[in-house]
């Protein structure tokens, strides 16, 4: 697989054309922000731990019968994915009340949902990724009726898997990002799933163990990052 | 039927007992504001063109088989009531792109719907009134899954309703607003329906005959809500 000119560059990775029109290089960059963009840093390795993790958690899926981007790693931070049509929709499964939802509603950080919550962003820049509700969403063009369903049905379901795989290695999934993007019409979870997109929380304490830790100032983020891996990938430290 | 205490005063209507506890004064004042309350001012006889345009529709609707809070009118600006425990969720059905969702969105002013889109905010003044989504509206408490399937069912055809009687008198009705109560747990249409609450426009004009004429300073507003009276009930001017 020769990588070929890069496609496009976001705030954390860069994708670039392969020799194969079907095939993408993802690379997952040192580059950390927050806050629409308005805090900035890079941190050495910092790329490499998110690769592996979401390469970990996108076999998981794999393994669990949900369909994701992912074909391979490449290198220690890029990974071969299928080319996908991206649907510019964030998807964020809820499971625990943190961060935006707190702002801006009621909820009491911490607070645990009896089911899961989805909410879902216009992936947008220009408009500050505003809130959608199914409607919306289709009166935009971003997605049918039935894609809205399936996107909902793999969104709960990528929820489960991953609660229960961090849950029995001590961690709490308050909530994280989903994208998804369409290979020959076919839904596919895409992008990343990592402590960028995630909150992580060791079990029953509310210690952070992803980005929260940049966006608040707790503590040392590549620290943490590796911490987050030695849980999820504990077999690249071997 | 004597009127009681004040129960409520809002921005632009006053709730009042009786001597039934299962009946309401709902009074119609000549308060208007706009912009989350930063813009004030009261003109005499608004509250009782907004009255008789409320009391029209909502027999509108009752003829048409949809349950309100509407008994009465008891005097030229105050409308007889059933109690109800309030909803606090705002509906608010599309049909042409104006407004917050043109402001939010890519939509362009004017763009007509292939279908009603259904907004709900949380009717929260010290949140700001954030837009919600059925996972959160239930996580918040505010009504069951069957009560929001309930509530979408019977704005889409209140809409339907509204759309063509309008119609019929030449307006467009790009969106209004709509809010719920519970009498005995049974959902009914509440609050009111009036050019405060709905956006008219001369049919293919875009010249509005409701709030945003105080909203954007686009003329003398009683004079606006006079010319939609005498289209909505041309009867209170015999």
């Amino acid at each position: 697989m020769i990588k070929g000119e890069q496609l496009y560059s976001g705030k954390a990775k860069t994708v670039y054309a392969t020799n194969d029109p079907k095939r993408y290089i993802v690379k997952f960059r040192d580059d950390v922000t927050a806050g629409d963009g308005a805090k900035k840093a890079n941190m050495k390795g910092k790329g490499y731990y998110n690769a592996q993790i979401s390469a970990r958690l996108f076999k998981l899926l794999a393994d669990n019968g949900i369909s994701t981007h992912y074909i391979k790693m490449v290198s220690e931070d890029e990974m071969l994915v299928h080319a996908c049509d991206m649907i510019k929709i964030e998807v964020i499964p809820r499971n625990i009340a943190a961060g935006s939802i707190v702002r801006k509603y009621e909820f009491k950080q911490g607070h645990p949902f009896a089911q899961p919550v989805l909410v879902m962003d216009y992936k947008n820049d220009a408009a500050h990724d505003p809130m959608l509700n199914d409607d919306i969403a289709i009166a935009l063009g971003l997605v049918t009726e039935k894609e809205l369903r399936k996107i909902r049905k793999i969104s709960l379901r990528v929820n489960d898997i991953l609660k229960q795989f961090l849950g029995d290695r001590g961690l709490d999934l308050p909530d994280f990002k989903l994208e998804f993007g369409k290979v020959d019409k076919k839904i596919v979870v895409a992008d990343e799933i990592s402590p960028d997109t995630m909150r992580l929380w060791r079990k029953g304490t509310m210690e952070s163990l992803d980005k929260d830790v940049f966006r608040f100032d707790k503590g040392d983020l590549l620290t943490t990052y590796k911490e987050a891996a030695k849980i999820i990938v504990p077999e690249i430290f071997k």
